[in-house]
Parts: C-alpha cells; sequence; structure tokens
C-alpha cells in the first residue's frame, strides 16, 4: 500500500509544481514579488505582516493569502484592518497551503495594485516546507519562545529558508535561550539565510526586515 | 486524483485504527497507562515529562516514546537522564506518529516494568489530532507564548484533546494573553476536557497534573 501512496503523492507534488509555475509567472508578469511566510502556531506571523504594513505601506501596496485549517478568518481580518488586500484560504483541515489552493486566491485579487504579496502558510513547522507556493521567496519565522533548539528538531523547515524571521527578542531576558545555539544550528543548515532578530511587539528590528524587503521588490529578482 | 488519494488514505487509517486497537490492549494486558503528548514545536512536552518524572518516579515508573521527523534524539535523551525508559522514534520527515510506529517502539520497551507511558509526538498542531496510536488519552499541550487564539485556529487539535496543559504561565506578566478568551475558545470545543495550568519552568502546577495522572494510573480507567 505504501508504493501505491508514494507514486499519488510524486503525482501531487509534480502537479503542484507546475501550478507553482504558473502563479509564479502570473506574479512576474504583474511585478509583484510574493513570499511564502511560514512558522510554528503562535510565532507570530500576522503580527509580522501587521508590522510591515506599518514600515512599507502605503508607498508598497501589499496583498495578503491567509491560510487556515478552518473558515474562521481571524488573520486575514487583521492583515485587512492594517490596510492589506487580504484573501482568506479555508484548507479544509489540510495542513499546509498548496499552489492550487494560492492559484485560487490570485484569482481573487487585482495583481496590478500590488507590490508585493505576503502568503501565510497555516501554522506548521513540518508540512509546508514541501510544497512551492509559486512565489519568490521563502521566509521561515520562528520565535525565542520555541527554545533554541528547534533548528536542530525541524531541519527540513529550516533548510528551505531564504530569510529567517526571529521574532519575540523582547522576551530574551525571561527565557534560557542560548542564542549562539541556536544560529549555529540554523547555519548549519542554511549558510546564507538572511536573519532579522525582531519583536513584533516593540517594533526592534522591523527596519532592517523591511529594507531587504524594500530591495527585493524594487529589484524584482529572487531572494 | 484527489479521490484516488481519499481511498488510500481511508485505507490507512483504517489500518491505522486496527493497529491501534493492538497497541491499546497489549498496553491494557501489562497495566500500563499510556498518553499521547501533542502540542506545537516547543511548547514543552518534553520540559513536561522532565516535570512529571520528579513529580511520580520512581514509585511510578515511566515509559518514554518519543516521536521525531530526523534521527537527531535530543528528546529522547532528556527523557532518559530524567529517569524514563526512553525509545526514539524518527518518522522520516513524516508530521507525526501512526500507530504501526508506536507498535514498534513498545516492542523495544519492557512493558512489564512500566506504569505510565507518555508517547511524545512531533511538535504539530495539526497532523497528528487524526490518528489513534492506541493510548488511553490525548494530551494536548500549549503554550502562552502561542498566543490566546489558538483554540479558535486549530480546532481539530482542541477536540480530541481529553486533557489540556497550558504551559508557560511564569511569562503571562509580559504578554498580552486573554485568558478568559482562549478558555471560552477551548470549552466550546471541548466542554469536559481537564485543564491544568502550568510552569515547567517553575513547576507552578504539576502537582495536579501529576496527581491526575495518579488517579488514572491507578484506576486503569480511560480518561
Amino acid at each position: 500500500m505504501s508504493v501505491r501512496v508514494i507514486s499519488v503523492l510524486e503525482n501531487i507534488l509534480q502537479a503542484n509544481d507546475q501550478i507553482a509555475a504558473e502563479n509564479r509567472a502570473r506574479l512576474d508578469a504583474a511585478g509583484v514579488y510574493a513570499i511564502n511566510l511560514m512558522s510554528s502556531p503562535g510565532a507570530g506571523k500576522t503580527a509580522l505582516i501587521e508590522q510591515t504594513l506599518r514600515a512599507l505601506a502605503p508607498q508598497v501596496r501589499i496583498g495578503m493569502i491567509n491560510g487556515d485549517t478552518t473558515a474562521a478568518s481571524l488573520d486575514a481580518e487583521r492583515g485587512a484592518q492594517a490596510g492589506a488586500m487580504a484573501v482568506h484560504v479555508n484548507t479544509g483541515g489540510n495542513c499546509h497551503l498548496e499552489a492550487h489552493m494560492v492559484r485560487q486566491a490570485l484569482a481573487a485579487l487585482d495583481l496590478s495594485a500590488l507590490d508585493l504579496l505576503i502568503v501565510e502558510n497555516v501554522g506548521n513547522l513540518v508540512c509546508p516546507s514541501g510544497w512551492d507556493l509559486g512565489v519568490h521567496a521563502r521566509v521561515v519565522m520562528a520565535s525565542v519562545t520555541e527554545g533554541d533548539d528547534k533548528p536542530y528538531k525541524y531541519p527540513a523547515m529550516y533548510r528551505v529558508a531564504d530569510a529567517l524571521v526571529l521574532n519575540k527578542i523582547d522576551l530574551l531576558p525571561y527565557l534560557p535561550f542560548n542564542l549562539d545555539y541556536y544560529l549555529q544550528g540554523v547555519r548549519l543548515l542554511k549558510p546564507d539565510v538572511q536573519i532579522f532578530q525582531v519583536s513584533c511587539r516593540t517594533g526592534e528590528g522591523i527596519g532592517a526586515w523591511a529594507d531587504w524587503l524594500r530591495a527585493h521588490i524594487r529589484s524584482g529578482q529572487n531572494a
């Protein structure tokens, strides 16, 4: 039975990559730079989107696709309230976004009115890493409250990161978090990853993150 | 293609339930009470196991099966160091434990030397909820640092919880966490869930959690 599953999964992944390529072509044609934002539940993806809007909008026109396992569109509403053109995707219990879900969401957005598209994946540090959504960069977000051992335990996610946003650094004084050990693990898996240490609560470090986004939007290049 | 996938998945779930029933019969015959401990990455599952050992061992003889996506057995080593008979399961990238993995791990344990078995699942708030492992209770763990909206966004996991351990309450003074809103969401999904508010760092609340386990071990009843 397992062989049959693998062959079906391979077909699905091939179909996904095909749709992802179409999504990317569509975004490129519209001049929209897009990122896939992935993390554990509660690492602060929506808070980062709110801070990004505060830093870049309205000069940069920002859209948001929010993937959730249910119909509850709490995060998309937060994004819309902060000024993003927001689309909610109900994955129907599925643990990650796939390219066909993003394709559907793209059809609901006016891409000509956007410069940057942030795809907020389902909160999950395992499954989303394997699925190309047709964006330009994969951004992994982590929180210092998750502990300093996470790169060692969830390497597949850290390995695909073009950029890493380490959030909640305002809580470091209250936590036994060894930053050197954490960063060593990250760099073992992805030596050239861009790392941003931020607090979405205080705004610390958001400037450097916003500058990185701005450079990529301007150049239109992949990370 | 999707219909084919669903039929394969149904076969897999049926096979899983069959193996889970066998696991449970085996644990029952040996008089071992077993729990499936599930949470986001970094909520504190291994720290809870360490505290549980401190509270209950050696009077209660504790075993641990630790599921990880890689060969790195960091958590099983922590459990063993704290005094548990520990077995590490490498899921090979899989995002959750399944009953056949637990069956293999059970074969590596001397069940006659155990009273309590804690199965530490892969850190994932989505996928593990759908898989019966053949234990007696599902314990969901959460951390206040994940935010108070998690029951509303990950209902499938909260719905299967027999007990909920809310960890890191020592950090509440530094967080915008609305406990009433959080608990309201939990009780909407699972009105009769047992809730323990703990800090695995300070030991606060561990006593009540240990009492609950002790009562179930003694009675041999399901949660």
